[in-house]
């Protein structure tokens, strides 16, 4: 069998390149990733460089992209514009086969309208999602979307959320029969917003997940659902926040193994679910441990077929 | 000049009324409550009780309601079955100008309703809203609203909220000018969703207020603005998700100053802002300490002419 092919763009992201080949060069000599080819997408003599000030003597292949998208750019001009750019040939590539999966720390708002014009959404889903994990006190994850990609959702939207997040937690975080939750502002089927009002029985018919019922802002940190579904603005504002208490409690010096999961760093990413091929989105500050989880993180959605699994279930 | 009468509901919240009662006492030995009588309200046996056995032997007046509202009770049909509820009987006292001001731990929503049918909203308020303080790392307080009142609002109701909130913000806390920011997912003008990108213009152009742009989720800690606006679901989430995250570092064991200052009880409640009168919500598991920061508060936005200046504004 042939050899996956993950790329990795190269640029993307805070401290890159330095920190994406370093990163490369930690996963590409994983035993895990002995069946995996990495190709560095980026500025060419850049990676050489940061290749050869590193020390690496391992060969990768680099696909030359002279542009990079800066993460403050405008979404869809950046993609217009530079069609060259690290992110727009990795797309292409992953678009055309060459490769099987495409990971980038760079620009959220690009990679996801990327995807859309190259890789495509899946047929009949309305829009794709960003997800989030949850870290729980009892030591198991969650999971939350969507967490930025649709600031303003429809029921139907929520529930495709549900059942891509189902899919999701399944395969790749093993839960079996994972439990799906609906953000609300109550408990009670008739409390929340008229989005969730009018999503609870859509999530209730649904026989393809298993919905317990809404969920409240506390409940983000408990067990008691393993998928959390919302809008893309609440899910967004509330992964920020926790965020950046996190980073607030950081430096007052607080050192705690459960609060060091709020650093989403950790976590490799998020891919974007809903579309045709295996893309994922780092997180942007990212450092050569996080370009590490996010290959192989990755290579694991490539290996479980779950794109596969969440067209089978359309 | 008359003392001010402030009443408290002494049923209301999880340990009542033994920490109201209580609460109410340390209250009313303060320097600063020498002009102020505290009306108790509530079950009169079960409160005479509780001061003989807490061996108080101050006298306070004491309004018997026989009814208690009950946390999980549906808030409008609560209000309008037990109308000699301790909720009920305190908002008719304030209704009738027994009493300046009213506060109570007990069922937010009867609280809410309560008011709406009886000292009623602001002429010219679209819907009443609830604040919460925000914890700076700087040391510093900021103010978020609506957390939980609105579900679902109207871009000028959130213009109404950012008016409101700098009333409060100068009168209350003390912030000269306050700076304004809409809760987005991201800081152009342009992000976020149909609800911010309409009322980004509106805020841009409100001559009474200090509008700073978007805020996110990760500022809501910073001193970027001092009063958040946004729809009272997301900010019920956000609320409720750092609160949950206080909880689960305060089980493993994590102490620190500012960490503690999202123990949202030592705050004492939040007022409902935009009713012709002072009422006090406070938190559900309150202890004598919150209802002692309940009742201060209660008193300063009674001395504040708080209400007079959110009237002089409209």
């Amino acid at each position: 069998m042939a050899n996956i092919r993950i790329g990795l763009d190269a640029m993307g992201g805070d401290h890159t390149p330095f920190e994406s080949v370093k990163g490369a060069f930690k996963t590409s000599v994983l035993a895990e990733f002995a069946d995996v080819d990495i190709v560095l997408i980026g500025n060419k003599p850049e990676i050489d460089h940061t290749l050869s000030e590193q020390g690496i003597s391992k060969t990768f292949e680099i696909i030359h992209a002279p542009d990079t998208i800066m993460m403050g750019e405008h979404p869809t001009k950046a993609i217009s514009q530079k069609r060259n750019s690290s992110i727009m040939v990795g797309l292409k590539m992953l678009m055309e086969g060459h490769i099987d999966g495409f990971a980038s720390a760079g620009n959220t708002g690009a990679m996801m309208v990327g995807s859309l014009y190259t890789v495509k959404t899946i047929e009949g889903i309305f829009r794709p999602a960003i997800s989030t994990i949850l870290p729980r006190l009892s030591g198991k994850h969650g999971l939350m979307l969507d967490v930025g990609a649709n600031a303003d959702v429809k029921p139907d939207m929520l529930v495709q959320f549900a059942n891509i997040g189902s899919i999701y937690a399944n395969l790749i975080m093993g839960i079996e029969n994972p439990k799906v939750g609906l953000l609300s502002i109550g408990e009670e089927k008739e409390k929340g917003n008229i989005l969730t009002q009018a999503t609870y029985p859509l999530l209730e018919d649904d026989r393809f997940i298993n919905f317990i019922g809404n969920v409240e802002g506390r409940d983000l940190f408990t067990d008691k659902a393993n998928v959390i579904v919302c809008d893309g603005f609440t899910g967004n504002v509330v992964l920020k926040a926790c965020e950046s208490m996190f980073y607030s409690l950081m430096k007052r010096g607080i050192k705690d193994d459960y609060l060091n999961q709020f650093n989403f760093e950790n976590y490799g990413g998020s891919p974007i679910l809903g579309v045709n091929k295996p893309v994922m989105i780092g997180h942007g500050i990212s450092k050569a441990k996080t370009f590490v989880n996010m290959l192989k993180l990755t290579r694991e959605i490539v290996e479980s077929n779950l794109i596969d699994s969440i067209k089978a279930q359309l």
